[in-house]
């Protein structure tokens, strides 16, 4: 069997995952927390779990109430029309089944697809599996931000579809509404459209407040936003996410995602519905996660480790180079078996694996995972 | 947006049982049971929504735990080698998602996939997707058997893929060991591999065994084989299926899921690991089903439907052409809206929408409810 994907291996956060269980390193590699969701939801899952008649399909857009509730949530979080949840609202087995579904709604073979880079390492893949061209744009260093004027020079009359991703993973840079609206202005005069990857929009710090695509009609228009209730819940194993597209956009992500899954697990959704409106744990968030990077910030202030700003996410970048000269792959590989702390090495965020020196760190953690991983990390 | 799929609309399945509801009709259109899964799986979802640390990704292929009991359990049923739960088993977002990502794997542009029609509706447009081309090859009425010599004369050098479904959606026919061991005789001096949807394995009755392309080793070396826990365990809505295959394959199907959905629920995969290695569930399973369809067939005795014979799956096929001329799409709609029952056309399974005349009722349903659509059906 030739592979369609010959240059794919197996994603780097499953490879570094699988180290860490290998070598009993703390994980801090691949991004998910390592304590449980709010008793809330737990508690409504069981409920649901001995319900009656929670446990045969569920309609394929999503079960009505989790998508009402999605509904109200977004407009309430960002001052913009409530998205009708019949015609705007797909929810799909996490943000990754909503990703592959709009590449694979709209992206035809030959299509430029904009990806700013780093990026998540299934961007590109998933474009190609569609038989899409993706064009990398990198974003600034240190800073992950956009040069807009390279993102401009970079459209072409093919590009069919701009990627972007923030608060940003892995260095957790987050857009402005300025440039949100920059970017309306630079796709005014094209038919791309914008895929945003909003997973970590409730994960912004120092009082800033996440911008969504949402909230730029001239974007609005034209985007496929996503989210993700594995990183606001703390649940990153129940694999619930969704897109809201306008009308005849979100109609062809069904058509897709109607073949690709079909719908997603009945109680999982029930579980949702029941904490959604309640706003507490998307409110708290912000303050739950800058304590952490603060945290560990300070744990790791003795180390030779140099951390560059995160202000969104819990993803936590750092240089090495006072330490080794090695590459990114063999440090974060190194780091595992020898210091016991598993990290991502950047370069697998870039096609080429462009090499900045830099890994990654999930700070999605305990504070006591935190503090012994740090403890850990100063000792080299 | 122009549509990459312009003349596919909402699955049959959703339209008939949003058509069910508006009307209040009793839904024997889309299959699915209206009763809950086992109380032994109810009560281990619940015993794992509780348990910390089992929210959080399970590992890409599927939780370990689960795939070793899959493992188990192929090789006690069928009597074969037990595949390798390391390489030759991958957990997927219901079977839906392993067929999907078995077509994203395989199938190239241009591609020819063999196609037995009536065919479950999502396979055409999902090898469309991929830009493959399904060939179709009608199956004998109304026994809904293959024609060995058809099959043959389908096949070209083009032939990427070919596609089996026993027991077979939407007339519950069943292959033989025979069968398949023809089968495998016509693709030996091909390249084409086999996608043996057997997600109604354990609905075979009549005291007949269901034969698994996996018991004939011609055939196992080129196959996916596909199932379902969603139809085995009463838990559609649950969507955990899982697709078996030799290890250069299983690494193709990983490599598409892995961007499709990447894993699947957590709590779910435990839940189920929990129960599968208790034989009770699918070894009671086929009288449970036997019973059903002989119940509904002597309920339905009295009625002007004829029924056809159902050796397998929980669908019942019903000519009607003693009560009207109208076709079945017709026919469907006004049983559902006029006599409160709503049934699946079968020339909703033929991509040129093919009318025999037949309706397809699923049988999955309590005794009472059985009993109910039947007085109105008899009504008519
Ligand atoms: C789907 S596993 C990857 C989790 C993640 O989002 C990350 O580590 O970046
Ligand atoms: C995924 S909804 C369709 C259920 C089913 O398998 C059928 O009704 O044939």
């Amino acid at each position: 069997l030739p592979s369609k994907l010959p240059d794919v291996g197996t994603s780097i956060f499953s490879v570094m995952s699988q180290l860490a269980a290998e070598c009993g390193a703390i994980n801090l590699a691949q991004g998910f927390p390592d304590y449980d969701p709010p008793q809330a939801l737990t508690e409504a899952l069981a409920r649901h779990a001995r319900t009656a008649g929670h446990h045969q399909y569920a309609p394929m857009p999503g079960l009505p109430r989790l998508r009402e509730a999605i509904s109200h949530k977004t407009a309430a979080v960002y001052g913009v029309p409530a998205p009708d949840p019949t015609t705007e609202i797909t929810v799909t087995s996490g943000a990754t089944e909503a990703l592959y579904a709009v590449l694979a709604a709209v992206v035809r073979p030959g299509d430029e697809v904009l990806v700013l880079e780093p990026a998540y390492d299934l961007y590109g893949p998933a474009i190609r599996l569609q038989g899409g061209v993706p064009v990398y744009v990198p974003l600034r260093v240190p800073e992950f931000t956009p040069d807009w004027d390279l993102v401009q020079a970079a459209l072409t009359p093919r590009t069919r579809l701009v990627m972007i991703n923030t608060p940003h993973n892995p260095s957790g840079a987050v857009l402005t509404l300025q440039d949100l609206t920059t970017l309306a202005g630079l796709l005014a005069d094209t038919d791309a459209f914008l895929l945003s990857d909003e997973v970590y929009e409730h994960m912004v710090f120092d009082g800033q407040q996440h911008a969504s695509a949402l909230q730029v009609p001239a974007l609005a228009e034209r985007s496929f936003v996503l989210s993700s209730f594995g990183k606001t819940y703390h649940a990153t194993g129940w694999k619930v996410g969704y897109c809201i597209a306008p009308p005849l956009l979100t109609a062809e992500v069904r058509r897709v995602h109607q073949f690709v899954t079909f719908a997603v697990s009945t109680p999982a959704q029930h579980a949702l519905a029941d904490v959604l409106l309640e706003p507490e744990q998307y409110a708290t968030l912000p303050a739950f996660y800058q304590h952490k990077r603060d945290l560990f910030g300070e744990l790791m202030a003795g180390s030779r480790f140099e951390l560059l700003p995160t202000p969104g996410s819990y993803f936590q970048l750092a240089r090495y180079q006072s330490i080794s000269s090695e590459g990114d792959v063999a440090f974060a590989q190194r780091l595992t078996r020898e210091s016991g702390v598993a990290v991502i090495p950047v370069s697998a965020f870039y096609h080429d694996g462009l090499d900045h020196g830099l890994i990654r760190f999930c700070f999605a953690k305990r504070d006591d995972t935190l503090a012994l991983a740090a403890e850990r990390l100063s000792q080299i």
